[in-house]
């Protein structure tokens, strides 16, 4: 240890501490100086001692100190111009490979040579993601800011290259501290401590998480599936846990009805995809006789929509209350959320962020259900409104590409129904409308 | 199933070959196709199988195949000449970061993210390491490689940066799956068979090795470690399987006898330095009575360079069968490895690949051994010297940066002794060499 | 899978129930055909899959039936007394080996084969835990059981042998399927739920528990530590949920809290002499600088004892609302306690449970603390009275053999000086019990 | 460690080694006072810390002093005679369970509660099995060594119930340390080295063994399979190392070539019969399309036998390098060993210990294979005759049963056929004879 300790004191000497230490210095340009060190020659020695110090001044600079150290980040380990100018004159000159080569290399921020140096630490994957993080609430502000950000979101893309993720099923003989973080990440129906939790990973559950082996016990995303006999058309009867368990042979069809990203910091890079798609062959190979894979999916887009797209059909506040109102505005609702979900923004598929989530994957529009989420949130954003989008892999291509042509949604043929306007409510005779909704849901 | 096979026969069909399957293709524009493909709108959705496919063709390929495909790589997927230029020119009117962002995002191949999609499939990370290896024979006669070995050197240097390593111990309690490839991988002193390898791990023997998730049981770089009384002199009593195994508690110094690269096609991404420097934390860790680390090295350029340097210094091929001969040879052949592995080549160090490999990690040349290593290699390589290499972690910068500036070797007193000339051995007398010796080993 | 459904059928027929397979039997003649032929030549060639069958109809049984096949069990499967007869006839007249193994052998009840052959079958020896369990509550109506419960407890006692133990750390690593067995089974100070377990696995906490291969996940017993500085006088600010967690390099002292059995079924095979001194060498080997071991324990027989021998000291029931009679009744309790504690009853120590465990395995009794419980039990069983049993290895040889030949309780000198009586209320003042009680928790 | 120190310091005091320790004593005398000391009260207190300086004193010892040590256990600690005949009387006279249960207990000798608590130190067991195993080339000679052996053996079955063994498949990814231990025990085709154990363990082999918690990465028996095509006919075949692999897919039936018990000292506990009953259920589960399970044993009684037998018949020693004589023979050697195999001694089935071993577990003699062991030990054996024991789940009670009962040999009727004496040779015309042996291994 003795000579640890001389070799930091060098590195403190070097730097204008002497031999009161790092703890001697201000954080932010300790961290600045330490930053120079690992891209420089030093760096090269040095690197995995020196980005671990590096790392622990970051982590002690308070907000304004990690603000002012992105800018540090951004403002400088630029490419150098003179250079870059060069290479991209002699490529133009002779657009061989090598000079091809050469223009991409002197391209390339020296920054993003700093932060893969920086990784050397041990444990400085989560804090690259949590610098990350930190940037996009400035980003707005503060576009110099974008260099890092960009860097940072190309070296974690390739670094969380899905070759390299690992998925693992979670269930009650999961470590607890990773237990933990599925409950404080759960992030669309919120689970209600751990008694919540254990019914969701009953024997009739199942729940998948991707892992990277630099972020070990972290999950990166999670899916929540219920195996259950039919297309399960509302929440509460899944998230109930008094429910009696059933055991998962009896069940035909895989319902996704939770996934939830758990790294803020490395939002952007997609892993729902993968995941989805990953989890319905693990559930093929352990359960034959499932035929159905799907999700039961929120609408958090459609109040906001509907307000504006046709405000006369937004029900009264209280149209909960009254039973003979709330089955009225059925067939309305049913329709103009058919119409939100199938309807194509500027070619590029409909507003809401969930259904481009699937649609985009290549999933199907397969139902819209009526009360399927009676809780708060559901009702406040699509009056109780929940959608399946199917998952059926002989044609995710096919709609995924249709999708990214022109917007266009796969749907069924009972979505493809709801198209239709249904006749006015005052003309509507109820028994109409419940054969109508009854034609939906069944 | 059926449906996974209703969708690749679709990818058949969409590619020429019908309903009879890739087996029906001729698999090198199997694989163009599928790289197409995979890079497309089709990979976003299903790149993870198109990736798998993919890779199975690939594998397929013959020699021929390969450098076809190969090439067929390195001349497509370029960057778009007009935006690039376009991006170049809006950069240089306004240095800002949103330009400087575009410039390097379109100076970057495509050719990288499609690697990046290839990775996608299990187990690609591994052929893409042999795609590597397989170009390097072909470099030197065909530069129009040379984009794809640089493209998959970058990727290949960011996935396998030191973060994502992860270090282990090797024993005899290591699968035989794993033991069996340092026996094959062992590029020092090789490994004869199971019996020599249990010595090389028994109780005072110790030997790690960095493994990377995306390789799992493959070690990507060994290094084996003898724990000794005493600076290590000779490798034939450090390798012989006879030796009475001594307790590691007894030891004060670790010796670094034999590193070991495993992954061709990792080349020059190095591990090395890394790998020595955890190693010896972690025997420090364990055994906190070790004072000193240090490595027994061969010399493998000492007689090419003698031959050229100091062909009258030469000796005679009988030479080790005349111990007279042999005795008085040692001061000058001592002399001349110390000016050999000291003399800085164009101010990059000794032309000696260990010396600068260990130098250039910031060691200490500690002392020149006389009749250290008899093997058959080691007597036609260096005359039977080998040399140990010191790491001393207080010095390791400083060493390295004086290294790096101008190729300055740090050394011990003893081997800057050695650098004056001896007397001629005409005038030598032989108690005097004798002394001589004694104070260099000694 | 066909041949053994047919060699099961066979077995069906054989037991007269056709083709109708072990659905169609009642359960008990069902089980006790199968325990029959376990112990037969059957069970020689077929025993595991006989065991499973007979488990499994032995887990169908409700607790009436298990009450009529234990009384199956006690009353067949007895020695044969015509051949034990003649094997003690000949040990008599010709005490040699041969005649003494054949008299132990034919003395052992062939039950103990029979059960032996049960634990053939996955799971079976958590079956035979639950079996014993079952009649703890039968045995004192019903001696006739007795045979079987010796029985079990024999096997189970060479089976548990702590040789097969394995003593594993408890943290929030742990797999939740284990944890919340701790929250079920600990049986001194509940466990309010997944915080409060939290905060008794942090990191200035430790667990340890046992456990046997064949009960996987499942404790056997277990330990809770607090690493804290000096002796601790009261429990509350151990399990204080909100206290700041410190780290456990500042403890001097690691204070066993809670020690819980799991298994009422290994009721009698006692776990917790082993438990505590392995986990007191763990403890030292990871943490050098304790200094010392104790326990905070309950004195759960206190007030009944008091009620009985000093029912003039015992308080009246709102004594803890008044300051000042709590004061004045501390001495005069605290010197009871003191008696109670290290009264000898009939040469085998003192009538409390705990106090004849940890005394029993060599600890001393190092101190008694004053309102160092305050939860409802504490100051019931004990008017809030907690007790320091100190293991030191030095003595606990000598401190177990003195306390077993004629119930000796060691003790330090601050409790020797509590069973000197104090001055009677009246005449004490007040300054002078406070000074007295300092010494005592000083 | 002070006070453990002081603690064993009390101890060599107390059996009167004064302050130089257990290294000052002779090493029997000390391992005996250890063994009083454990039996004791004193063993209650400090029973696994007693216990490992017994095993540490034991392991100590050489052949003499081990033996010495065993006379000394066989000779003590046993049952009180006065005890055990008051408890014979008090159950003569009044058979209770009470009076039952208290028999048993003391006509157990002490001795086995002395050697369950050596048990309580880490590694004992293994060395209690060495215990027993030292026991047994002294056992003729010293009958008086029969109680320890016994109760060694009691103690023994009983922790190595079935219960508590883990099946475990070996192959490739399995630690060196185990794998090496396959080479020292195997015991029917010895195994050449490492290069041999691979081809063992190839895609188309399977290995799994039998392990028990206390003796880790220690196997107690294992058995190795082929997966072929048809009832394998020879082993050479098998274990030709230059073999091509084959896909386990292709396989229907699974050839148990090999079993080897590896623990001396357990002699006489079988395992065999769980081992390959349950190997058979795993190969099911993963190779669906298995659909006979049988080995190719040796018949290593079979010389001798026939040399007693039938000397007639015996072949000149140099009959192997005569075809037409060897052909000629065929028919008589194969008939001949039908009789031995199928011939029961005194109703105890036939005397090989392979054949009563496989048909004791209820397998069906199957095939006589003529030059299926070319080796000099099959030839030396059994002029090179091997045997197919098939196991037929649905039929092995039956057969076991049988063979129970009066060594009845559930047998083929190809083999059935061989009991029929063939035509003598100098009448049998050779076309017959090869026809008949067609029949035979077709």
């Amino acid at each position: 240890m003795t000579e640890t300790r001389t070799w930091l004191d060098r590195l403190w000497f070097s730097i204008g501490l002497g031999g009161r230490g790092p703890a001697a210095a201000a954080p932010l340009p300790l961290a600045q100086t330490l930053a120079q060190a690992l891209l420089s020659r030093r760096g090269e020695a040095s690197g995995a001692a020196i980005a671990t110090e590096l790392l622990t001044a970051w982590r002690a600079l308070d907000g304004q100190g990690r603000l002012d150290f992105a800018r540090f980040l951004s403002q400088g380990f630029r490419p150098d111009a003179a250079q870059l100018t060069a290479a991209f004159e002699a490529w133009r000159a002779d657009p061989s490979p090598t000079t091809e080569e050469r223009l991409a290399r002197l391209a390339e921020p020296p920054r993003q040579e700093l932060l893969r140096r920086m990784n050397l630490a041990p444990g400085a994957t989560a804090s690259l993601i949590d610098l990350r993080q930190s940037l996009f609430s400035q980003l707005k502000n503060e576009p110099a800011l974008l260099p890092l950000e960009s860097d940072l979101r190309h070296l974690l893309a390739s670094w969380f290259n899905r070759g390299f993720l690992e998925l693992r099923r979670i269930d009650w003989q999961t470590p607890a501290a990773t237990l933990e973080k599925l409950i404080a990440y759960e992030a669309v129906h919120e689970i209600q401590g751990w008694d919540d939790l254990r019914r969701r990973l009953d024997a009739d559950r199942r729940c998948f998480a991707f892992f990277h082996p630099a972020l070990p016990g972290e999950p990166l995303i999670f899916v929540e599936v219920a195996l259950v006999k039919g297309l399960a058309a509302a929440v509460q009867p899944l998230l109930d846990r008094a429910g009696t368990e059933r055991t998962p042979k009896d069940a035909d069809t895989a319902i996704f009805y939770s996934i939830s990203n758990c790294q803020e910091g490395l939002r952007g890079i997609s892993f729902g995809n993968f995941l989805i798609k990953q989890v319905v062959e693990e559930l093929r190979a352990e359960l034959p006789q499932l035929s159905r894979f799907a999700t039961l999916s929120p609408v958090p887009g459609f109040r906001r929509w509907l307000e504006r797209d046709a405000p006369e059909a937004v029900p009264q506040d209280d149209w909960r209350n009254d039973a003979a109102q709330a089955e009225a505005m059925r067939p309305r609702l049913l329709h103009h959320c058919a119409r939100f979900l199938t309807q194509s923004q500027d070619g590029r598929g409909p507003a809401d962020p969930v259904a481009r989530f699937h649609l985009g994957n290549g999933a199907r529009l397969e139902r819209i259900n009526w009360l399927a989420n009676t809780a708060p949130r559901g009702l406040r954003e699509s009056f109780g409104v929940m959608v399946n989008y199917q998952y059926d892999l002989a044609f995710i291509e096919a709609n995924h590409e249709a999708f990214a042509n022109d917007g266009t949604v796969a749907r069924s043929r009972t979505v493809e129904a709801l198209l239709t306007p249904p006749p006015e409510p005052d003309e509507a005779r109820p028994g109409l409308a419940a054969r109508l909704v009854r034609s939906v849901t069944g």
